[in-house]
C-alpha cells in the first residue's frame, strides 16, 4: 500500500470516480448462483465460503468502475470468527484487484485501547513482526469521535505513518442523527460543526500535495443543508458519503457533498448496488446487474453534480 | 444465562461486591509462567492459547471475589482471528466460572448495523439456529451513544429480549473526554446529561425488580464531579465506572458513583489487577497476587463508601 491516504484516494477517486461499493454480508441475500452446489464440512466453512465466493463476483463486476469499497464489520462480526475470516477473504481479494478498502467499524475508545483498534486495522503486517498473527489490515478505518481528540489521535498518528486513512463521523445518515449531532451548543453551532472543526484540526498538519489530509469524514447524504455546511467547514477533507440508496438519500443531497468538478467526497451504496439483482441465474448476469447498478449510480450522481452547480 | 440484566448483575453484586476485573489481552506482558514449555504449531494458535491459558489463570483466581469481568474488544481484535477467538475462549471460562460477562467494544452504528453489533454480542446462540456460526454472546455490551436513539435501541431491545444488558458512554474516563462531552449545550447543560437523560428513558420501560433496568452507563471515575451529576441523574441505571487504576482514577472518585450501601455501580480496572503481580514464579503465585489485588481494591472502596458517606 504506501504513499499518502489524501493522495491515493483522491488520484484514485479521478481515475476511477467517486462511487463506493459498500459489502455488508447477509447471507440471507447472497444470490443462490453464487452457492449453488457448494458442499462444506461445517456451518462455519459454508458461511465464510459464501461472503468470500459473493464478494470476489461483486469485486470483479466493479473493479474498473470504482476506486474503493467499504466492508461493515457489524455485517462481518455477526458471523463469528468465520465472519471475521470472511472480511480478510474479502479484503485480500480487494486489495488484489486494485480497490482501496475502508473498514467501517465506528470504533473509539480512550487512547491506550485506541491505539489497539489502530493496530489492529490499520498496522501493516510486516511491521508486525513474526511474533504477531495477523490482524484485520485495511487503507482506512471509521472512527467515532465521542471519546475526543485524545481517542481518535491515536487512529492518526497510527494511519499516517503507514500511508492509510481514518473518516471522523460528523454528521451520521441516520435518521436520529439529530438527537445529539444537532443539539445547539451554547456557542449556537450544532454539535456536529464542532466536531467537523476537531476532524479539520485533526487533519490540518498532514494535507498531502493533492490538497487532501488522511483524516476524512463521515457525512450522511440524507441531510443536505448539514452536509452543505460540513463540506464548507472541511475544505481539505475526503468525504464519505453515506445512506445513498436503501437508507434513501440521493444523488441531489450527495451532491452537496461534493467540490468542483465532483472532487472531494466518495459515495457509498451498499444493498442497492450488490442485493440489487432480482434476474441474475447466472454469474455473468449477477456481474451485469451490479455493474449496471454501479453505472446508473455514477450517471445519476454526475447528473445531479452537473445540476447543482449550474 | 436469562432473567433480567439488571437484576441479575444486581444480586451478583450484592452477593460478590463491586469489583469488576478487566481482562485486556497484552500479549507481551503475559507472566512467562504461564505460557513456559508451550509448542504450539503456529503463531495464531500460540497467542491464542497464551491470552486464553492466561485468562483462565485469572478468573480462577477471582471467580468467588468479583461478580463480572469485562473483556475490552480492541486488545483481542489486535491479534486478528486468533485473538477473536481467544475472546470467545475466555468468555467460556468466565461463564464456567459463573462470572457475568462485558464486552466492552463501545459499539455503534445506524439502526440496520447497530441490529447486526447486537446480533453479533446479545444474540443467544440458541436462538440462531444450525444455518448460523455462533457469534461473539455475552452478557452485556458497551455502546457509544454519538448517533442517537434509533442507533441505541437495537442493542436495548436485543438485550431486553434476552435477559441481556448494554451500557452507554456517557461520560468517559480520558482526558480528551471533554472535548464534546463537556460541550454546554444552548440550554446550559453539558452534552454529558443530555447523553445521560437519552439512557435514562431507554432504560425506563424496563426497570426490574431490583430498581435497576438492563440499561446501564459508563462513567469515568477520573471525573469526580461529572461521576456524580451522572449518577444523579441515573437512579436506575447500573454504572459501570472505569478509569481506576492505570487510569489515575482513585476509589475517592469511584465512591461517587454509588448509591447507598455501595449499590448500583461496578468499578472495572484492567492493567491494576490482572498485570501487576511482579513476583509470581508459579501459577499459584499469580494467583496469590492477583487476588490480593482485587482484595486490596475492595477494601479501598469500602474505605472510601464509608468515608464519603460519613
Amino acid at each position: 500500500m504506501g504513499g499518502h491516504f489524501g493522495d491515493r484516494l483522491a488520484a484514485a477517486v479521478r481515475e476511477k470516480g467517486v462511487v463506493c461499493v459498500g459489502l455488508d454480508p447477509r447471507v440471507a441475500l447472497i444470490p443462490p448462483v453464487v452457492v449453488a452446489d457448494r458442499v462444506e464440512p461445517s456451518v462455519d466453512a459454508r458461511v465464510r465460503s459464501a461472503i468470500a465466493d459473493f464478494h470476489r463476483v461483486v469485486i470483479d463486476a466493479v473493479a474498473d468502475l470504482v476506486p474503493v469499497v467499504k466492508l461493515q464489520l457489524a455485517f462481518y462480526e455477526q458471523y463469528g470468527v468465520a465472519g471475521m475470516e470472511a472480511f480478510r477473504d474479502t479484503v485480500a481479494a480487494a486489495c488484489d484487484a486494485g480497490l482501496l478498502v475502508i473498514a467501517d467499524g465506528k470504533r473509539n475508545d480512550v487512547p491506550s485501547t485506541a491505539e489497539a483498534y489502530a493496530r489492529a486495522f490499520l498496522q501493516p503486517g510486516a511491521e508486525r513482526g513474526e511474533e504477531l498473527p495477523a490482524a484485520f489490515e485495511v487503507d482506512a478505518l471509521t472512527v467515532n469521535p465521542f471519546l475526543g481528540r485524545d481517542s481518535v489521535e491515536p487512529f492518526v498518528e497510527q494511519a499516517v505513518g503507514a500511508g492509510k486513512g481514518a473518516f471522523v463521523l460528523v454528521k451520521t445518515s441516520n435518521p436520529g442523527s439529530g438527537d445529539l449531532q444537532d443539539l445547539v451548543l451554547a456557542d449556537g453551532r450544532p454539535l456536529y460543526a464542532a466536531v467537523a472543526e476537531l476532524t479539520a484540526s485533526l487533519g490540518a498538519p498532514f494535507v498531502g500535495a493533492s490538497g487532501y489530509a488522511p483524516v476524512g469524514a463521515v457525512v450522511g447524504c440524507t441531510h443536505p443543508e448539514a452536509a452543505a455546511e460540513v463540506r464548507a467547514l472541511l475544505p481539505h477533507a475526503m468525504l464519505l458519503v453515506v445512506g445513498y440508496g436503501a437508507q434513501a438519500g440521493d444523488a441531489l443531497g450527495a451532491s452537496r457533498c461534493f467540490q468542483p468538478g465532483m472532487g472531494g467526497a466518495i459515495v457509498n451504496a451498499s444493498r442497492s448496488v450488490t442485493y440489487d439483482a432480482p434476474r441474475a441465474g447466472t454469474l455473468a448476469e449477477l456481474r451485469a446487474s451490479i455493474r449496471g447498478n454501479v453505472e446508473r449510480m455514477a450517471a445519476d450522481l454526475e447528473a445531479a453534480a452537473a445540476t447543482s452547480v449550474s
